[in-house]
């Protein structure tokens, strides 16, 4: 074969030289350069950078083969704001309003009528808010229509809502420092998943441009689906008031199953509502890597949970019992106090 | 940046010269390979080679950009043999003798007791068993046990188990065109799913080692977990006895959209559970692909449903009103007969 190489080499030199110089440069470029900026130096970033090299090296007694590498992120809270209010569900408030137009008379009937009351800014209304009628609210804004319906709402919404602290639309509220845990481990042959308590149709509509997470790779509450056609003949899907999947607590790794089909090797979350998901992650017995992350910055974000004296809260239940579960199993606490240097990108 | 392009080049001008030898004979093989050389030329293939070409070049008006390139297979019938059973039929027969060992009381109930004359030769009684004594002797192997149970019993039985015909593993009994037609969408980048009324969990156990699928592209009938302790507080999933998704008719792109939440652009099936699938593809309003195949070679594997005259059976249901419709939509018919070189690759 050597004539035929040597021929190759002649024509091609220039292109090789070029081509060799930038993987140089690349690599170069990539040992030097920190993957985590945003990250204090401290246990926590360690323990991540330890897991990724340790499960990525060739050899290492915790490798871990590409297709294997699995993490799965709860989303509010996690990976963006998830104070005063949840996402999904200020969506589901500010959708009333609407509904109201088209139903006249839902504005004297509650719970309409208290969210009515809530958007006016009646804080205290919020708190008269009980389960069952947040379920209603929910039930009426994100099922009885057709997915296409519902996801082009979703994207009127997200493009225009502003949340009430930072005036900024909700897609700016991730953490920077998560966002760079996700893309590390992308750069590293993880996949990435989002497993929501949230409406899974509600993230998808944005997953991809805000995390880089495909549809698929999100996981999340969803409704009962009816395949339907419509009276031109075409077929559409629509969305039933029926819960399907409850992606909270222990739903989270039945959830997981059911659309991985593998146990993750790593997990982040910030609630009792991601415990179960964690244990799951850890209970796999190679390596694995389960992150808390701790609310503890009044300042820069919130501080709310229990652990270091930090009152409760109706969201986000950070308690003492999940902090010491975390200490007992060895999860890696992240305080944002402490371990983030900024918290938005915007700092 | 000249003196360290020429250092690099000095140092690395054989491994250059050599790699780009190897990409140079790699492209020029690729161009001059058929992708498809099982398949005869004619229509079928055409319309296949047509798809991906229109979808991946740039500047096309089909063009499909990567991350839409979603592709979904019906297994059974579709990907491998489906006659004279299920293969995921077959395994719950064949696990009831552990049931009966571990019960024996199971031997003189039926359905339980029928499936043993089965076992031993009586293809009578497979007629007797109905859809309700079918989905006892389901939920009696498929439920009921951890899931890591489940995949051990699985991974056993497909490793040991042999189709009555060929007298050669499940596995080997795969369409060597359609398993073309999947590396080819790969190549292409295509994601490829497959979307099946069997087992999830079933399927799951071997499709990344048979069709290079893996586990979080497989999307079948699946039933509730329940995430529970063991005795040493591990944690484990549990699969209950109750249906979540039936992954037929309908039930395909309700699938689809609560494991994938896109459209596919191509779809492949055999029979009526696959009809919703193929539509909701079609209806995407942009390039589609939907292929049927047809099972009309009864020397080299089966022949059946009413299309070509072929007598209807109790699986593989390809009615003339599939038929009918197949043509009224446009989607490609593919004649085993006809259009496949081989069929399988020990062929």
């Amino acid at each position: 074969m050597k004539p035929v190489a040597l021929m190759v080499g002649v024509l091609s030199r220039t292109v090789a030289l070029s081509a060799l110089l930038a993987l140089g440069l690349t690599l170069h470029a990539q040992a030097q350069t920190d993957p985590l900026p945003s990250w204090n130096d401290g246990a926590a970033k360690q323990a991540i950078v330890n897991f990724v090299k340790d499960t990525t090296t060739q050899g290492s007694p915790k490798f871990v083969p590409p297709a294997e590498r699995i993490a799965t992120f709860d989303q509010d809270g996690t990976l963006w704001v998830e104070q005063p209010v949840y996402s999904f569900v200020m969506y589901a408030l500010e959708q009333v309003p609407a509904l109201v137009k088209a139903k006249p008379a839902l504005a004297k009937t509650a719970p309409f009528s208290t969210v009515l009351e809530i958007l006016k800014g009646d804080r205290a209304a919020l708190a008269k808010l009980t389960m069952p009628d947040l379920e209603k609210v929910l039930a009426a804004t994100y099922t009885n229509r057709s997915v296409d319906q519902f996801n082009a709402e979703v994207t009127k919404w997200i493009a225009e809502a502003k949340d009430p602290r930072w005036k900024k639309p909700y897609t700016e509220l991730t953490y920077l420092p998560m966002q760079e845990v996700l893309k590390y481990l992308r750069a590293n042959g993880f996949k990435t998943y989002i497993v929501t308590g949230g409406g899974q149709d509600f993230v998808r509509t944005y997953s991809e441009k805000v995390y880089g997470i495909p549809p698929e790779q999100v996981i999340g509450t969803a409704g009962v689906l009816k395949f339907s056609y419509a009276k031109d003949g075409k077929p559409y899907l629509f969305k039933e008031p029926k819960l399907l999947l409850n992606d909270n607590d222990a739903g989270k790794p039945e959830g997981i199953h059911l659309m991985i089909g593998r146990r993750p090797v790593m997990a982040a979350g910030n609630s009792t509502g991601d415990q179960q998901m964690l244990e799951y992650t850890k209970a796999g017995g190679g390596a694995s890597l389960s992150l808390l992350v701790l609310h503890d910055d009044a300042k820069r974000e919130y501080a709310y949970g229990p652990a270091r004296g930090l009152p409760a809260t109706k969201v986000g239940t950070f308690t003492q019992a999940l902090y010491d579960e975390a200490k007992k199993q060895g999860w890696t606490v992240i305080s944002m106090k402490d371990d983030w240097k900024k918290i938005f990108a915007f700092d």
